[in-house]
């Protein structure tokens, strides 16, 4: 923390966040479109974070012990593109700031990761900034266990707005935060009473401080713009051993001249008028997007506050033995030698061929993984035994010492994927987490957010479809494949047995830019992957698993379960005359990345073409054609034993032979 | 409230919870799966609920103005077949107790509304129950605002678990709930510190009363096994001005003889031994769903507490005025004439043309049907404006009278979505609901479960593609057109202009037992619909819009904004010397319930088949065929205006034409 004055001598810290104000209000004018309101309301707070608590080098913004910003609230995108630009990041820069909301520039309408450095993580679906920073944290207190803290021990700040704190998966976050004592991580909640309808008390009376405390938070509440409080509340924030939650309380479009406190200032550009008034509010004789010498040059040591401190890290990493091992687990790299174990499982299990669940496949595949790769860090949102996530022995993640690398989520398959997301995203950690399939859709919103971002997550998702059994037509996925599977950047992968479980959870790992679905059945299946490989064979994404005897007449798709399903009308087919050949289909995405001459090969056209799979056609037509077979599923499923809906609903040896003899 | 002698003479309160526990457990034995723990530890709870307060009578389930029961931690669905079962409902048959989770049986896994007339709502995608309640109490209060305290006077009581809530939309709820004052609501929370994985301390420590009085709820601790204790609550809870919780200390599996407390009995059968053990402890001498006549009979007196205010309520129904109006509303049929003024409307709209977003034509049919259908209760999360979902001088929905017609659901997609079901369920108003498309992934848990049940629930979704521009790909839906088709019995509308908007209004309206989603455009779009028809042409799914100039080569097929993007195509090939049909496709799921022969004819096999829309290809093959064209989206989109993206993502007219070139 370094003291105000050393940081600048001229510019006031008033003049500060009022430069963060107009660069807001001016972006937003320029794109005529974006949230000129948060970023005016929280200028001061955050003023006052950056330049003197967050820990950051402007120059470094990879700084793997940097504290870590997030905007939950992102539609205030202009406030983190101001401090950036302010402080000097290289890429912030004014011609960025003027592009903002256009094609191409790095300034996108909600901060999107990896378009420019400094950007933490993608936010705008409000609530999951938030849910996403508890994995940060995380990720923060398990790896200071394991390297530290003279490697790691840095904070996590995150803003968040009245309609993040409205959304359940706020409550999910909270609650996974305070019951694990985060109290690295600080909520500044921008209390400004109003939400796009107007004001907040239309929809809510929640008291979110009472609620804060319920779930384990330290609380305070300050004026939003009193400089002095501020700095005293994050000061306290630094001290306690909970998470805390700061309410600021501001008023929205602070320093507009007219609309300051109005909804109006939420989501549309000000409009020239009174961007013009608030100009002259403000004393601000500067165009747009030009700063007065001083506050730039206040700002800009703001930006280089963090070097010091970055350099004695740097030189405290170069003389830790752990040196390479931290540096390779937060490029995100496998160890060497991490699929040495699992190789040599792979190539027994093709003699030893087990018929067991692919859940339980996945849980081996875990068995061998999960002492090779120390990143993996896993846990289930309450299933543990029935997803098959844990590994024997394995210590549970837990203050105070945060070791363990098994998290109990609880009830929570939302804050879990965010959660996970934010593991990835910090780095040095590769997460996998557990819930039934049926309840990807709880967790859809963060799973979409971390295909969007690109970061290895692992969704681990058993129970597949109406092989679930007599919990019935609620708990049994039908249309979750092809939801999934329309998903842009997820690898979904629903393997047949254990040796294509291994392969897929290996795609899973190797895939450092894309999260992955594993669909596993709660039901026991044959194996069918009896012969040795010599590669991955689900890395092709489909595979023809048996060839016909002789010219094929017929090709059979499918996946998981309905394989060895597949496998038998075949053997049936050819018994009765008609080459048959089978292709294994683990992963659509991959498939549809090989070169077409292999997908033609594969697809077989010419062939009478039928797909088998428990779920429903969406999707397959790129297999079968428009006039193929398809044997699966077309309504919700039902309350049954297992093996009695598979027959109830025609999922059977039969009807793949039928759909094929009356296409011969 | 009557008198616990009068009830039973001799089946003491605590034989007759012991009943609810022994039908359980066998239930779940005799099946080999399901959740015994739940019905045993909350049968005290239920005992006295049922014997003493919950409004009901058992050979009447469909008595308009009955205290709704919903059992949100619906895996213990044995508590309520018990229930049912013990108090006399017709259905609930002992035959039906012993096929519990069998096919074709009404006691499915989880209850499921429509199988067994006693159950409300489905349940068992935990904290889903919670949130649909409130739907049901908001329904009551404005039903009683309309009708009078003489035709609808009930509560609604609901039993939820540690996963209802620590689940996100629990939050959601409450706070909903708490904002709206909804007092006659209270929450028996089976307080009994155990999930599936074991103890809830594992992984939660929240202050759960402490977060229900933050949400404005009244909350009152209890001992969950003290018959007292729990009547005073209860009678507590029926005067109190706030909804209300009652945390009710439980044992998971009470009365198991050695299993009580333990996490072991919560989702499996108990085995021989330990029934035969826990018979033994309970001196419960009969056979499998056998009951002592005592308690038999006190049950059914029970089920019959009811009659008189039942009969009571009818005879003041038959002599209200309303009586027509009120009972046709809780029917569901829509008024007469409902759609006189839309229809006229639309004989209007094929003259005048109105270039408008799509958003403002659904906005524009509410117009047109709010007032001649006043079922019609709607509203928005927080996005009014934007969703076009409010019609003008419409009161707001608020304590103390309810009688306004506009919900503020605040920031709370998945908890709106739930309530509409909600809405849905308790009858006599027709629920809308507006946001964002792509936040249907937030409330996709609720909409999947409003078409499981088959609820009228309208889901107005808009900004319904990259159009929706600056907000960029957090918010720009691409995958969600295919992800929605994909869910059974959901009607996913994409009308292409205003008199497609007002038809699908209508078709919405029209199905009884089936959700719908309106996909709607922020930006403007011109009219295709200029020509008058004789029916509704939405409701053929998809319909020839433009026949070709001659016999037809090419057949372009479009939704939404992207029809006059077709036409437009249309037309330069048509000028080019290729006649082309222009098919328009505002909903995939009524066409494909369409005549073989009507669907032939408009897919158009022969000609040179092309899709476009703004989404991705998956689901389209079934009009293109394999070799068919589409123009579309295949990742996320980007920040940027929304003319640059369709520009810079290839949705042109340009590309369509083409397409369908490099085919002919």
């Amino acid at each position: 923390m370094t003291d105000a004055k050393t940081v600048s001598e001229k510019a006031s810290p008033k003049q500060m966040a009022d430069a963060i104000r107009v660069l807001a209000m001016d972006g937003v004018e320029k794109a005529k479109s974006g949230h000129p309101g948060m970023p005016m309301g929280m200028a001061d707070v955050a003023t006052v974070l950056f330049s003197k608590f967050l820990k950051f080098d402007a120059s470094r913004p990879d700084w793997a012990d940097r504290d870590r910003f997030i905007l939950s609230a992102g539609h205030g995108s202009m406030l983190i593109y101001a401090l950036l630009h302010l402080t000097g990041y290289k890429a912030a820069t004014k011609q960025e700031l003027s592009n903002f909301r256009q094609w191409g520039s790095k300034t996108a309408g909600h901060p999107e990761y990896g378009h420019m450095p400094g950007v933490e993580v993608t936010t705008g679906p409000l609530g999951q900034g938030l849910a996403t920073s508890v994995g940060f944290a995380m990720a923060e207190r398990h790896l200071a266990a394991k390297y530290g803290k003279d490697l790691v021990d840095h904070r996590t700040w995150v803003v968040a707005g009245d309609g993040c704190l409205m959304e359940g998966v706020s409550q999910e976050a909270i609650t996974l935060a305070g019951r694990y004592q985060l109290n690295k991580l600080t909520v500044l909640w921008d209390d400004n009473e109003i939400t796009i309808d107007g004001k907040v008390s239309l929809s809510d009376a929640t008291d979110q401080k009472g609620r804060f405390k319920a779930a384990g938070w330290a609380v305070k509440a300050i004026d939003g713009h009193d400089m002095k409080a501020i700095k005293s509340a994050l000061a306290w924030a630094t001290k306690q051993d909970k998470p805390t939650l700061i309410a600021c309380k501001t008023k929205i479009g602070k320093g507009a001249a007219t609309m300051e406190g109005s909804h109006k200032t939420h989501g549309a550009a000000l409009g020239a008028a009174e961007v013009a008034a608030t100009r002259l509010g403000l004393a601000w004789q500067h165009e747009p997007f030009e700063l007065p010498e001083a506050v730039d040059k206040a700002w800009k040591k703001v930006g280089r506050r963090g070097a010091t401190e970055r350099k004695a890290w740097e030189a405290r990493l170069a003389a830790s033995s752990q040196a390479a091992d931290f540096t390779r687990a937060m490029k995100g790299d496998l160890p060497e030698g991490a699929f040495a174990k699992i190789d040599a499982k792979i190539a027994e299990l093709v003699e030893t061929k087990p018929a067991q669940a692919t859940r339980q496949s996945s849980g081996a595949a875990l068995d061998e993984l999960f002492a090779a790769i120390p990143e993996l860090i896993g846990g289930s949102a309450d299933l543990t035994g029935s997803n098959n996530t844990f590994v024997k022995d394995t210590p549970i993640f837990d203050a105070p010492t945060y070791e363990g690398r098994y998290i109990n989520y609880g009830i929570r398959e939302f804050g879990m994927a965010a959660t996970m997301n934010g593991l990835a995203l910090h780095g040095g950690v590769i997460p996998y987490g557990g819930t039934f399939m049926v309840f990807a859709d709880y967790s859809r919103p963060a799973i979409r957010l971390g295909a969007l971002m690109g970061v290895r997550a692992i969704h681990v998702l058993t129970h597949d479809s109406i092989g679930l059994g007599e919990d019935g037509p609620t708990h049994q996925p039908v249309e979750h494949l092809a939801a999934l599977r329309a998903i842009p950047n997820l690898l979904v992968f629903r393997p047949a047995d254990t040796v294509e479980a291994m392969e897929c959870w290996k795609l899973a790992l190797e895939h450092k830019t894309a999260p992955s679905a594993l669909a596993l059945s709660r039901q026991k299946t044959a194996a069918v992957r009896t012969v040795a490989a010599t590669e991955n064979l689900s890395g092709k994404g489909a595979y023809e698993l048996r060839a016909a005897n002789g010219a094929a007449k017929a090709t059979i798709f499918a996946t998981g379960t309905e394989v060895p399903l597949a496998l038998a009308a075949a053997d049936r087919l050819e018994a009765e005359g008609t080459p048959t050949r089978v292709v294994s289909v683990p992963c659509f995405e991959l498939f549809f990345q090989q070169p077409k001459k292999y997908q033609d090969s594969v697809i077989g056209r010419g062939t009478v073409r039928v797909a088998v799979e428990a779920a429903i056609q969406q999707g397959w037509e790129r297999f079968i054609g428009e006039d193929g077979g398809f044997v699966g599923m077309s309504s919700f499923g039902a309350s049954a034993p297992a093996e009695v809906l598979y027959e109830k609903f025609g999922i059977t040896t039969d009807a793949v032979v039928d759909a094929v003899k009356a296409r011969l």
